[in-house]
């Protein structure tokens, strides 16, 4: 066993970090016995240092840039978030040989290229497990368990704060924006609430998803995004009258197309939306802040991962895990794997992404309206897989979920039926993923 | 991109077998530039050539020792199952530095120590992930992205023709006998069902599970083991009434004891048996051939790992991701993990190993029962969790659920309640886990 200890330098000391921190000194024993050498850290990088009184104070710096490049690190975790200055501090860290383990979604999903390269250069290794539903071991099983595989398909849920909004969202009856504001007062939601309710950290993940489930570079800016804040509960509540509820879901698929001669092409489409989905359906059970997600291969079929998406400690087991990986490439020899994007599949627009819809509509109680609404899908190429009607007083509940459609052909036929003189009003129009 | 191609030696060419030969066709070019490097099959040894008529011809030989030892071979991938002749080939192919790809769960929990000691001599790679749970990633998960956390506890139905046959009888209210026979029938038992029914499939596995989660040596006879042989149609009734269901069950723990002195001594129990489950648990259901495993640990929490537990090409998944891993660090050089087993902690026999019971009565309909059968519990102290007492014409039935409770003071006090004149039968004894 070398006695030479594998030096860390941790970037950021927040929620994640602190718990980082707790684990490498609680566990130390067994991290040596599993690595095969001490692991210590020589350095934390934070803004405010006293602001910090769980970690030695000795270890605290405010200059990251200096800890990255110091001859005393090994090994740089980083846990700040952001592109900038993380970008930088890794890039740093790569070029210098310095193998990096990061939770940074933002960053893999716009920079991964650039990241790889860096540590293709210098033999460095790029761990980023935590990146992507917190605890939940995903990104290796499908860059190794699965790498013999062909995988069709990755979708779940993959933002915990989104997930316990429309949870309570179901659960309540409550609008949206009475649900985040008590989201946020119970801890939840971040004060600001972008980047979980807009979609932009589950299109950050469905991008890392995507570029190692099908051996292709996709980023962010490749993902259809749309968030929940256009969730009304008229949506939720027509989800439940049909059997459904509404999830944000992540969906990375592998499309081929067969042109005239036989030709086949593939592509990958890659999106982030509300769905509802059947009650029934493994992923309508997944509460709260936990995640998880189905993957579906050629051979292996159907795959699901559950766990806890966030949180100081799953985090941090996460980084801890990708730690002893590095740890033992240093004590053993040999590299961790590195960038496979050797298939550089086309990324295929949302506009060319048929889905299914439900359309839920208030219309007048009387004979023909029925027959009125399907001219105007028939005329748009909409294909209509289930109608129920349900009449109440003077007027009547008319719910459609469609064949696939693209987004284009859907919204003209929705424009047209709610200027129909018996439609009374457009309840709710949403995606739906699942089958019952 | 290296062009020397790695060569692969086949043992065994059943399901498992000729689905791998037809995935590293199938999947020749991914697999050459996830690897950086072509593989190809270079022999496969079976014990009947004729029979084998979807693989090459000239590929077959009888004879897997001089395929092995032959210098045309780098790595070894052994499907035949068993102890022998496997476990003599893999150590030849191992002490000869060829690394070894296997799915031989129950030579795994046997020799384990062996095999990882001869790996270590020659620098050679030892994979195994499906020995357990098939298609799902499973072992990596344990070995590697949980390696820097404490796992506290496995526990998942790891046996497909077990929870068929439960399942089946779940459904139709059949007794254990017929249903084995309808599932042979089907395909879903072999023709000697042994290795599954009475748990030896399910025990190997929760000896490897175990090894790996705890980072100490298991073997196969270290692990406490019932079938379902003993599952009577009475038990399921029993089970159903009270909302629960019957499943084998797969359990590793980790124990901790303390001592007067405050000093803490850990052990882990591995055992394999039957047992209710409330049906709103998520392993209740878990139908059919699928595998599902829960994994807790210290900083990550709960963990579920889903999917097919068995099958050609689930399990060819699997042996597939271990040739890419020890194709790349062929490539790239390294080596995949090693065992990990310096905690060497005891185990503790089952005796020691208390858990919860479900007992089912029938008994005479008159006052004073109860305390009659509640004083046998409390002379041999086990604590009765939960009551249910339900008359019928002139008999009633008595559910009692125990606290934890050792299997001896549960023998003894079930011995001496059905000697009780008011108890007319012992309808069901099963062990309990999961909560409401």
């Amino acid at each position: 066993m070398a006695d030479k200890p594998i030096r860390v330098a941790l970037l950021g000391c927040g929620t994640v970090g602190t718990e980082v921190t707790r684990l490498l000194r609680d566990q130390a024993a067994d991290l040596t016995a599993r690595i095969g050498a001490p692991m210590e850290i020589t350095g934390i990088a934070v803004r405010r240092p006293n602001k910090h009184r769980d970690v030695p104070a000795e270890l605290l710096t405010t200059d990251a840039a200096a800890l990255v490049a110091s001859d005393d690190v090994d090994v740089v975790v980083e846990v700040i978030g952001g592109i900038e200055p993380a970008r930088t501090l890794l890039l740093d860290a790569l070029r210098a040989g310095k193998s990096v383990v990061t939770a940074n979604k933002a960053l893999l999903a716009e920079s991964a290229g650039e990241l790889f390269a860096a540590a293709d250069a210098s033999g460095a290794d790029l761990y980023f497990e935590a990146a992507v539903a917190g605890a939940i071991p995903l990104l290796r099983p499908l860059r190794e368990s699965l790498a013999g595989d062909r995988i069709t398909r990755v979708m779940g849920i993959v933002n915990g704060t989104t997930n316990y909004i429309l949870s309570a969202m179901d659960n309540t009856g409550s609008g949206y924006g009475e649900t985040l504001e008590e989201a946020s007062r119970l801890g939840y939601a971040e004060a600001d609430p972008t980047a979980d309710v807009d979609g932009f950290d589950a299109a950050s993940k469905a991008a890392i998803l995507a570029s190692l489930a099908f051996h292709t570079r996709v980023t962010a800016a490749d993902v259809h995004r749309e968030g929940i804040a256009s969730v009304a509960s008229a949506d939720i509540a027509a989800a439940r009258a049909l059997g459904r509820t509404v999830k944000l879901l992540a969906i990375c698929e592998r499309v081929t197309d067969t042109d005239e001669s036989g030709e086949t092409t593939e592509s990958v489409a890659v999106r982030v939306h509300p769905a509802m989905i059947p009650r029934s359906h493994p992923l309508a059970g997944v509460g709260g802040a936990y995640n998880a997600v189905f993957v579906e291969a050629d051979a292996a079929g159907s795959l699901m991962f559950y766990g806890q998406g966030a949180g100081g400690a799953p985090t941090a087991s996460a980084v801890l895990g990708d730690l002893v990986a590095v740890g033992r490439n240093m004590v053993q020899g040999g590299r961790g794997p590195r960038e496979s994007a050797y298939a550089a599949l086309p990324v295929r627009p949302m506009g060319q992404t048929p889905t299914r819809y439900h359309i839920s509509l208030d219309v007048a109680d009387r004979a023909g309206v029925l027959s009125q609404v399907a001219a105007v899908f028939a005329e748009h190429d909409v294909s209509i897989a289930v109608v129920r009607q349900e009449g109440r007083t003077d007027d009547a509940s008319l719910v459609i979920v469609t064949h696939a459609a693209s987004e284009a052909a859907l919204r003209s036929t929705v424009d047209m039926v709610a200027g129909l003189p018996v439609v009374r009003e457009v309840v709710s129009v949403m995606r739906v993923e699942g089958t019952e």
